[in-house]
């Protein structure tokens, strides 16, 4: 499409805008009375169920970079990592609701873009899309998305009730959301050193997929619960395994032990990783956004995880006198510390402990 | 407090921000289970309620201008414009999660200003703090709030309910905010001129009020209630009285006829209008954020609604055919039309009626 054939915002004003990006949304789940068009959305739930919410920003040059960003992506990882949220409670998400501040450097076609992505995460979850605000910005683009939840009564998984002994648990692989990070971060100074440069991208997929359009593990919810297990703790991983352990640790008062060998690392990032001088398990425990599940087990229940794919054990709970601790591979004891991103500090570094 | 002993928001991180601002914060409700501090609040609603939820953004330079927005009030109307929402369909707000985006230029301080409006707001309406998330951003400072309330099932009250012969009706009074907001413009403006300039803002403090410290009118559901009225539609009055019936004029397929001498102004609204050259009646209908609660009620609850405080009859609804109508003060009958505040076309203009 040509430039001069965009939409302007202004064109459409509020109620345009909001119908025109709305208007083929029909609400699906029981849970849902009434969506968008009113001053609220109208949900109900039965009694058996406890309801989840959560809520997180995403800001344009702090989380995301436009330049590499399709907008499409955008739109779908802003509502898989509050779907993350829901799986991290052992719960599904069913409803959303979004509000986005754009500036006038924007055009309809590219909300358009980040709706579509955003309905597309919907339709695969099964969520909802029940209302929100769309509004201008004096800068940049702004996404706040609220999730509301479902979770069987007295099935919510805390990050606090870990107890020495348990299993530690985590989903899929880490290291590689980040990897592809800095894939993108490289290409794209190679290109603003050089414009003619082409992306070389070709053979990193999976890892520009971890980065750029993650998933919500709401299926290891699924898994968990067919195996007839109920985590002690679980939280999903969207700042490093080192900073998510340490969560579990301080909220549960307990220590832990976790060995690098068994941290889940696949080839890819390792190979990536090792080329950009990184070792892997650092990668895998501060790289973050990789939205897996860490979660811990009663150690009775060791037999029944055996039997959910796409799980690994990496360690034990500890008491909490011992401290949070890494078994490297040379057989060394150190302590884990936290170097995940903070949005705040725009930089990587320790996350106060408080 | 001097300029070198505010704390910059790096100094703590993001944790320890979170800690800092939430610490104080314990849930009240009966339906909130867990507050802030893990991945979702987590909340449960008996059988017989419906739950709603409502999301607004608020964003420095659109939506409020930080040289005459305090800090405390700007974190107090944040709150308040989405309970307003809980009101506008017969419902209580219960719960709320905030997300904050700020630019490096704002302190701990001013943060913890902001909250303290938000938690009073809580305070004052029996809401509970249950979460949120609060990061940077590249400039400026964004709120964005989601509240979750409740209602009892089937009580809810829609835009889309006004039948023809319906009593429309309106709390309180109309024009004040935006009278308000005229009056610190042009302090504003004076000020600018001339820094020694002293603001004239003596013998105005309800409109400023109106403008700077609104409130949610959940009082009016009660009064209802107690007067066993349920209304037929109902919308808060966000853009201005014409803006909103409209709204419900279009949702539910009617007509209507608003009767100028009817609208309710107070005094202070009146004089200061004419001060500005501002016909009163345009201060009500097109002034906006007064978050009044405009509702339509069945003719048989006439004498019901009489006995309720702080309503007002301003017309009735008519059939789709006969258009929205006001007659003004000298019998003349003319189109009512929409000129609320639209943020993304940053001018008072019609709004698309799509």
């Amino acid at each position: 499409m040509s430039e001069e054939n965009l939409t302007k915002l202004s064109d459409l004003g509020e109620f345009g805008l909001i119908y025109e990006l709305t208007k083929d949304i029909k609400p699906k789940n029981d849970s849902t009375i009434k969506g968008i068009g009113d001053d609220a959305a109208v949900l109900h739930y039965p009694e058996s169920k406890n309801i989840l919410v959560s809520k997180d920003l995403l800001i344009e040059g702090v989380h995301f970079d436009m330049t590499f960003m399709p907008l499409k992506h955008l739109g779908y990882k802003s509502a898989i990592v509050n779907f993350s949220d829901m799986a991290a409670m052992n719960g599904k998400p069913k409803q959303m609701v979004v509000g986005i501040a754009v500036s006038s450097r924007y055009t309809v076609e590219a909300l358009s873009e980040i709706y579509a992505g955003m309905k597309k995460a919907c339709e695969i979850y099964g969520v909802d899309f029940v209302g929100g605000d769309t509004t201008s910005s004096t800068h940049g683009l702004h996404i706040s998305v609220t999730v509301i939840g479902e979770v069987e009564k007295g099935k919510e998984v805390y990050r606090s009730g870990a107890k020495p002994n348990d299993l530690i648990c985590v989903s899929g692989d880490l290291g590689g959301a980040y990897m592809g990070l800095l894939i993108l971060e490289r290409e794209k100074r190679a290109f603003q050193a050089d414009p003619n440069v082409q992306p070389q991208l070709e053979g990193n997929d999976y890892i520009l997929q971890r980065q750029l359009k993650p998933e919500a593990r709401t299926d290891i919810v699924d898994a968990l619960s067919k195996a007839d297990i109920l985590p002690t703790s679980m939280i999903d991983i969207s700042d490093g395994l080192a900073s998510e352990i340490i969560h579990i640790c301080e909220s549960s008062k307990t220590g832990c032990v976790v060995y690098e060998e068994k941290l889940p690392i696949d080839q890819l990032t390792f190979d990536i990783a090792k080329s950009f001088q990184i070792v892997p398990a650092i990668a895998a425990l501060n790289g973050g956004e990789d939205y897996e599940l860490l979660f811990t087990i009663s150690q009775s229940d060791f037999e029944k995880i055996k039997a959910v794919e796409g799980v690994e054990i990496i360690g034990y709970i500890t008491e909490e006198s011992a401290g949070q601790r890494l078994i490297t591979n040379d057989n060394q004891s150190i302590d884990i510390e936290a170097q995940g991103w903070d949005a705040l500090k725009k930089k990587r570094n320790n996350v106060d402990k408080k």
